[in-house]
């Protein structure tokens, strides 16, 4: 084959620089999920194609990567494969077809695990999860066929001090990454619930949420056309507007709130809830908006979204919430848990605009050893081992060649020092070592050696 | 759904003691390649198709998981789809069923990217990749059908330098792992072809390498059978027997070698390149063994196979080679290579039955704040986000409980210690310290707390 190569689209090859650089982020991610007492899981890029289906409602099953089976055609499938393909034509899927599939999420495989070892498990049970997920979304800008999420998720767990501690970690993780103007919006699913029951609206929730969701992108207008084409009246709909245009600060928005949803039980337990993710995380960029709704998923009480120095034109860089009842779609009912998410490419590329990935971490060999010819290149492989023996990385030309070419070498893959070891060098038990960035040259004994990298 | 959940055969979860000893052996490969120059690459889970088909023989192109294409039964693909199984039902590939697949090696995506970017790489290009990949092979144990390789390669790198390079790469990751009696297997594809064809036997090359490749398992007799079914005639076979008798250390082996291939020019050069390795690997476990013949893959020069301490019955560990032509099937040609890799699920099995994973690997969080009540834990709170602050990794039991159930909590999570903060201690600004392994206990003033985790 001489077809010239290509990678599926929305997937991409990492090079060193990129991946250092996503490193950058997850393991700033990682300590502090650590340093909060979460535990490291992992799951398989396979899940049994039941687990997925049906838990990301419709248009997420289409997006679903599933896994053709292998041999179908042989002599004991054919038959099967045969009547299961007229079933996938239908749009429907057959397990004689495909029985696996690439995971959708990491929220859905937890459950799953949680279900699959919830007596061994001892509760309240903290863990993070960063891996890649697949959905066959259209790729574009910033949305991808492959990409990784970043999960931490206590579960059995029903005090909310724990909702507390995700809107610190968000702190801790954003300004370790230098994103100090990030912005923690926050609201109840219970204000939500609230706001529908006193607009006598209760089984007009799902619209309500919908509406009041597409705020940032269609306008208060729009908003109202929409509720009022759902069937909601005048009376109802200036409700709504009256909560939607709640404003000023934490503490204001809070007071309005109670003028609307105080009185109603639900309501007053969802603004609890608020309060006291403000209390703990006081002081911190946390921003209560009662218009964030965070889609149409399984969040029961404190949701977050997380959002990047408002310079940065970027959506969410991060959300979750808490939710009741995580393994009950795995038949293991009653386990309550609240979870976050970081957005790793969203939050790669903000890093980049706002230029605060640390320098130099794309430096990790020190020092190229320039070959100088045979004897020479082999007395050099020897200093070199003990470069290496001492934790400093470090290469040997590969060939004798001239000494511009080797220089060039060395800069495009950004070493920084150039050791030089000719016959005189050898007699003498010194090298040369030039700081390739600064032009600047040292004269080092061998036995010194070590010691001048581990003190630069 | 209320089905039992489970994941698929031959895949696994892996909790979070599992993961901190899996990290334990690919951190370590990871330094020792970074230290030898290595830059890291990530290259997606998926691939076109037809990256992949027809370069593992026939039977690897039977385990390739396929992913199949999104929208089958889409009014615009349905009757294309349906032309396509039918092909498939054939045992052929049809672009309308599926066009991407889950890697199966590391090596033929590196292949492809080196291809893709062959223009904007400096070479010799050091790379190294730790991914999983995917094979439908019989779920067993010890094999897998979604496992960790981690590959380093050199590519336009004709250097032997390179050969010996790797053979200390082996040596320092098996020391640092703790395995000392690791072997480290070396021999030369040139010297098997040039076996072949001393025996006047050059066409029959493959068959010779094959029969030969079996010989732990079979035994001599039955290799020799093998050789004679195959059309090799009495002198042929006597030959061969007296190459795979050649014993000894590896000097003599040298020496006997000499005296059936040495005036062969490729056996000269083959022997040439195993006496490089054993120079630069001098005084490590590297063994001479003609009879290693790695299967039948693209090596062209010299080739590895390490092995575990002889004291666990394990196959090969690790294993690689120089092969001449990397990137030639993706229509690139000229582009030398030689590289290794690590097999980290056995080498996890082996520091499993040799008790040499580092103790207290399970140990992240340091300290456990146990629940005395309401205005207790609150107090309890803002003491733990100081000691979190200052990198001591740490939790507050959720809820007021019995001191006996906060212990076991800990306990079960091996937790150290548990700090004990009640009405008393919060007026005096002091807390109790308690080991949890030894049972010591330590009063400690607030204002030094973050010393005595430092201090430990």
């Amino acid at each position: 084959m001489s077809n010239k190569p290509s990678i599926p689209q929305g997937t991409r090859d990492f090079n060193a620089l990129t991946l250092r650089r996503r490193n950058h982020i997850l393991s700033t991610i990682k300590t502090v999920f650590e340093l909060y007492g979460f535990q490291p899981l992992e799951t398989p890029a396979m899940e049994n194609l039941e687990t997925l289906m049906g838990k990301y409602g419709e248009e997420g099953d289409k997006l679903i990567f599933k896994i053709l089976n292998n041999g179908l055609n042989n002599e004991k499938n054919i038959e099967a494969a045969k009547a299961g393909f007229e079933k996938v034509l239908e749009g429907k899927n057959s397990s004689d077809i495909t029985e696996r599939a690439l995971k959708y999420d990491l929220t859905i495989p937890f459950a799953r695990y949680v279900a699959m070892n919830h007596t061994k498990l001892t509760f309240p049970f903290r863990r993070y999860q960063v891996q890649p997920v697949w959905r066959a979304d259209r790729p574009q800008k910033g949305r991808y066929r492959e990409f990784t999420q970043c999960d931490a998720d206590i579960v059995g767990n029903p005090s909310l001090l724990s909702d507390g501690e995700f809107a610190l970690i968000y702190d801790e993780v954003f300004n370790r990454l230098g994103l100090k103007e990030y912005e923690l919006r926050i609201n109840s699913r219970k204000i939500l619930s609230a706001l529908a029951a006193v607009c006598n609206a209760a089984s007009q929730l799902v619209a309500i949420t919908t509406a009041i969701d597409k705020l940032d992108k269609i306008g208060i207008e729009k908003v109202k056309a929409e509720l009022a084409e759902k069937g909601l009246n005048g009376s109802q709909i200036a409700l709504i507007e009256k909560y939607i245009s709640i404003s000023g600060s934490n503490e204001e928005k809070i007071a309005q709130l109670q003028t609307i949803i105080g009185n109603n039980a639900e309501g007053a337990a969802g603004i609890a809830e608020v309060t006291n993710v403000m209390n703990i995380a006081a002081g911190k960029n946390v921003v209560v908006d009662f218009t964030l709704a965070r889609g149409l998923n399984y969040y029961t009480g404190i949701i977050y979204e997380a959002k990047g120095p408002a310079a940065v034109k970027m959506g969410s860089i991060g959300g979750g919430g808490r939710y009741d009842d995580l393994t009950g779609l795995f038949g293991v009912p009653g386990i309550p848990g609240v979870g976050i998410s970081f957005g790793v490419d969203r939050i790669y590329d903000v890093l980049e605009e706002l230029n605060l990935f640390p320098a130099n971490l794309d430096v990790s060999t020190k020092a190229i050893f320039f070959n100088m010819g045979a004897t020479e290149s082999a007395f050099a492989f020897k200093v070199m081992q003990h470069l290496r023996n001492a934790g400093v990385a470090a290469i040997l030309y590969h060939e004798e060649a001239k000494i511009a070419k080797q220089f060039s070498y060395a800069e495009k893959n950004n070493i920084p020092y150039a050791i030089i070891i000719g016959s005189k060098e050898i007699e003498q038990q010194y090298c040369q070592v030039k700081n390739l960035l600064t032009g600047e040259q040292h004269v080092v004994a061998l036995e010194n050696l070590v010691n001048f990298f581990n003190n630069l």
